[in-house]
């Protein structure tokens, strides 16, 4: 038996939970901490119309799997793919056809004593990397799938929206490409973080229409799209970090007539995110907000859903 | 005087209208022939608030202007640029941050005996393009930025919502890159001018969701984004050359989620279109649907506005 939080329509934390059994090329993990993403929250929201454990943040020990493994600290990918479609034929399993997504999409999550994982799936954890760190990898790796996704030039004006635990960790992504730029921040707790790392935060009405490059949506509201459309130049590049419950109305005339580019972006590469943390240019575990020992993860959750809230971290 | 088609909350024909006086740099254009467009239809639903002369689809002889253009036959491009701004020193005037825009947006357009334009906007036409074929110039150049926007792989699947004015262009483009290309259409006039050109016509039901790697909207209606989205492959391109009244109800998670990039597409190079034309690798002359003396311009644009209509083109 094992204790998981577990959502299915409403959030209840369970001590009677089966523990999962590992496949041929799977790992069993023992979670040692997990972080609070928007993203549980939407799907709390309704996003999805999740039903199971929740959780895709998260670092690990391997109990059973492939031997080099056991014992060892990891973190792991969140898609669990195919390997047999077109996307896994191109090596984009975040892209999978036939893809479950840990703790978000048709596969048991993270915010549970085991969770069963494709080995192909882990990273080793550099021992320099502590496990408050480590836990911020998959996150970083999708903020770091911004620049994946376009090319952010030195000479480019760059504006982040949204200075909440993902737009912290893509402001510190795009502060590295040398560009200028500029976070919209709504809380003076995010602007000193910012200002710590040099990074100018603004508010909404400080800035002027169409004069950045590209701007970076990480809301996680139906209104940030429409504020990106105001700032962002003709044949700008607006990136959609932003996921949530709803259909916004959005103006496609000015898409057209500007000649903006919109581009989505997911998951990004957990390696790159793990070089960044192992040479010390992302600055994580200050983006903690709390912690909570994992037996009282419904008052965490809880704590975590107030405005403007950074990282809130499950001690297993 | 002369004879003018104008806007102002309803349309009407005018016959006694001030010629206009071109400035220095200007030419004066006697109007030859000239197209209805959709856009020049969704002025009339209310777009852009638009009071003036209508219509930016002409071919002109030159009255006034350069010594090496009087009495020549041009095409004239739409956008009226400052030459000072950030876009027009990087060449791109169709963006020019104080433009205007013939017919379209503060300029008057070319359903009028006159038009005064920028000689820098002149294009002339090669002999062996008739003035039937040189209306086209502008949507033509139009349907080519799609290939500005994107680059279309030999290899990829390309999808065409929407068979009208500029989608037959579209596809017509799309075509000549070899890749496969489907073409959604709702008329079986539609479908037996693409089949002439070996395009495939299909109904929107024989299509699977997920399987394009480029899909061009030119519906001009609010619902071609939804069904782009449905038809779309993760990490495909959906380009936007619809331009309407209204907002719709986009869903922008799913954009962010499969990675869709959405590239919005104005207007296009009239040199590009110019010698597709005279290579007599667009057909165009097949696409005019009537053809109204400019004294009948109230019979043509009430003819043009049905549903299904290709080209209506003025004769002056």
């Amino acid at each position: 038996m094992m204790r998981a939080l577990v959502f299915d329509g409403k959030l209840r934390f369970e001590t009677d939970h089966a523990i999962p059994v590992p496949q041929a090329d799977e790992a069993l993990l023992r979670i040692r901490r997990a972080g609070i993403c928007n993203t549980d929250l939407e799907l709390m929201a309704g996003y999805k119309s999740f039903s199971g454990i929740l959780g895709h943040e998260f670092v690990a020990v391997v109990e059973q799997g492939p031997e080099g493994l056991i014992g060892r600290r990891v973190v792991g990918e969140i898609n669990v793919a195919c390997n047999q479609c077109d996307y896994c034929a191109r090596d984009i399993p975040s892209q999978c056809r036939n893809r479950t997504t840990v703790g978000i999409d048709g596969y048991p999550g993270a915010f549970a004593d085991f969770l069963r994982l494709p080995s192909q799936n882990l990273h080793l954890i550099p021992d320099t990397i502590a496990d408050d760190a480590a836990v911020f990898v998959e996150p970083l790796a999708a903020a770091l799938q911004v620049i994946e996704a376009v090319h952010v030039s030195p000479r480019d004006r760059v504006i982040v929206l949204g200075a909440g635990k993902l737009g912290m960790l893509v402001a510190q992504v795009i502060a590295l490409t040398g560009a200028e730029l500029l976070v919209v921040v709504r809380r003076e707790k995010q602007s000193m973080l910012l200002r710590r790392w040099g990074i100018r935060a603004v508010s909404r009405d400080e800035l002027n229409p169409n004069q950045a490059q590209v701007v970076v949506d990480c809301t996680g509201q139906a209104e940030g799209f429409a504020t990106a459309l105001e700032l962002i130049e003709p044949r700008g590049t607006i990136v959609l970090k932003s996921t949530f419950h709803g259909l916004p109305q959005v103006d496609m005339t000015r898409v057209a007539v500007n000649e903006i580019r919109v581009i989505g972006s997911r998951c990004g590469p957990f390696v790159a995110a793990l070089r960044l943390l192992e040479a010390g240019l992302i600055d994580v575990e200050v983006l903690v907000e709390a912690r909570y020992r994992f037996d009282d993860a419904l008052s965490a959750v809880e704590y975590a859903a107030q405005k403007g809230m950074l990282k809130v971290l499950l001690d297993f």
